[in-house]
């Protein structure tokens, strides 16, 4: 029996995750979910595609994926089912949320439109398609219906994509794009290891990032309490923490940084 | 093996939920839980009682609910367990909590007191009948033991009720409760698409909602970025919401709201 | 099939706690993971081991225990899988997170070092090691394998403990430091009902604390709405809550409290 994970913006103070939950259950006793997060900044489709990118590597490799961050639910974005070239599969809106973890697995081989899927539940609400769509479309997947059973097939060229800021090298310094800010105020940057080589920085530098003096190095324990870090995060990608406290606070919540000599 | 469902005001910070679950898998390692929601403001019997009726159509039809929010709990109100007149099976506080789905699972047929429970763990503490009576004792009630053996079986008579507000319809207006805010900041209401029509309201009109306008659409998407929008919401009530916004801030966090032409 | 708790600060914004279901799912798919709590605070090693402590007697005897609070991630302090004098199983950080824990276990029988632990998953990351270590580990413990095999065995002796601080009882009045405040706002002191009773207390009398006044009572429904009431909380310790409010907000946020007569 495969398991479904589950990433959503709908938090966990309603009864949203849980209702899910329970129409999974209903179809399915014996189907597992996984929930990856339900803590995405509502409305954040961008911060929803990363963490599904970051998490994929580490589920189980037959999961079926469903995310829904959809601040358009109701509107012309089509409900979407899809089947990535390596086998994975996921449901969610058609508004990018997918598109990143979708690349990572080979890129989409069939999408299908669950607009009028059958395995919908009717009547389906105009606002709260992960009941009443994704969580009952995703357990028929679960089940073994193939993604092109699920919904009407559509050509995946039309899927909707993400493009995501970059990082840009200048002569010793990097300029980034803040991509996600974690629960310890930890800021993950666009910027990569090898970014950093080619603008001159080498682990143990001293940093300035945005006026603020920073260390290029492993780990939060590398530097005084309260002090900036610029290390190599668990995705690889670079990240800026300050030891025992938020470097979100300490930097004033920026949404672009300068790490610079 | 049934599952059990679990709603509560117990929050995700303390260890309140993981030690019920953890008491649950000691008495039956293959009975499911299922979270419906913690995030209950503290004390608000009534949000649990509306959460779990809402949730409720979309549970497993075996499923033992239990149902946590207490505020006088160590004083004279009585632990319950309930068997409805459609056979689903709950636990919780004789407080109002269970009344709402008692009522659309077909009324109270049996209720037990399970103050001397022989399923209890002892000893009972005080302040947390979660851990101690109803999370044993809906675990033996998903394991087949009936409610009769539960505890002291009593009148359902007796069991306390929920007595929600109502909207009320006036020309040209409905003067509405707030019974719900959600994690986005929608603002669900006690009032129906009915009692729209029969205020004088079509799809498509503007409403003016405590001197905002709004619009009465069918989703956050039909109306601009940080406007208000009334609608259907996916249980059947009128919700209102700002598109991409907080409605709740928008609005001032009232407690009543006039729509009014 | 053994079940695994699983404590951290995490948090449940972020997708960390999610990647490590994964993590456990992938190897061993029927392996169940109870959630103890995510919600300590950052960096609390103590709040941590306080609340697997309050949790461990009703969690299944045989489950694994995992618990993550490691400000040091990624520095000297090491890894550790113990086997307990009574076979309890745990896994974490050397930071004195599984002491309280494994104290009321019998104490530390065996103690393996993580960090070349033939489970790891490599690349081992510097700042995620719930995911690249505990997570595997804490599987393979689950699969049976046993702790000696988990990593290289270490001296039970040199693993890290934590002192606790101790209320001190005086004339009339018991000096006590806030050990856990939980989301109801309710302070659990680190004083026993037996120190009460040697300073002078009898259940019913007042009780000054910090210029407030409470009553020595049995919960919260014992006093009137809004006000103070000492009393022995679920897990044995003297605890202060307010009916219906926050004593923490009422007590402006102490670290130590002066119960008096």
């Amino acid at each position: 029996m495969v398991p479904i994970t589950f990433l959503s913006d709908y938090g966990l103070r309603d009864e949203y995750v849980g209702v899910c939950h329970g129409v999974i259950a209903r179809l399915a006793p014996a189907v597992r979910v996984i929930d990856l997060t339900h803590g995405i900044s509502a409305g954040d489709v961008q911060a929803g595609a990363l963490a599904l990118r970051r998490a994929l590597p580490y589920l189980p490799r037959d999961a079926i994926h469903m995310a829904i961050v959809d601040p358009g639910v109701g509107s012309e974005r089509r409900p979407l089912a899809l089947r990535c070239n390596d086998g994975a599969m996921m449901v969610g809106p058609d508004n990018g949320l997918l598109w990143l973890a979708a690349e990572d697995r080979g890129g989409i081989e069939v999408a299908a439109d669950l607009s009028d899927s059958p395995h919908r539940i009717e009547p389906v609400s105009v606002t709260f398609h992960g009941r009443d769509l994704f969580a009952p479309v995703a357990t028929r997947l679960a089940l073994d219906v193939p993604v092109e059973f699920a919904g009407e097939p559509i050509d995946p060229e039309t899927v909707e994509r993400l493009e995501l800021p970059k990082a840009s090298v200048g002569a010793g310094h990097v300029e980034a794009h803040v991509v996600t800010v974690d629960g310890y105020g930890n800021l993950q940057l666009d910027a990569t290891p090898d970014q950093l080589v080619e603008a001159g920085f080498t682990p143990g530098d001293r940093i300035t990032v945005e006026q603020h003096e920073a260390t290029y190095g492993r780990t939060f324990a590398d530097v005084e309490p309260g002090a900036l870090v610029a290390y190599e995060d668990s995705t690889g990608s670079i990240a800026l923490a300050a030891n025992g406290a938020s470097a979100q606070e300490l930097l004033g919540a920026p949404s672009t940084v300068v790490l610079a000599q």
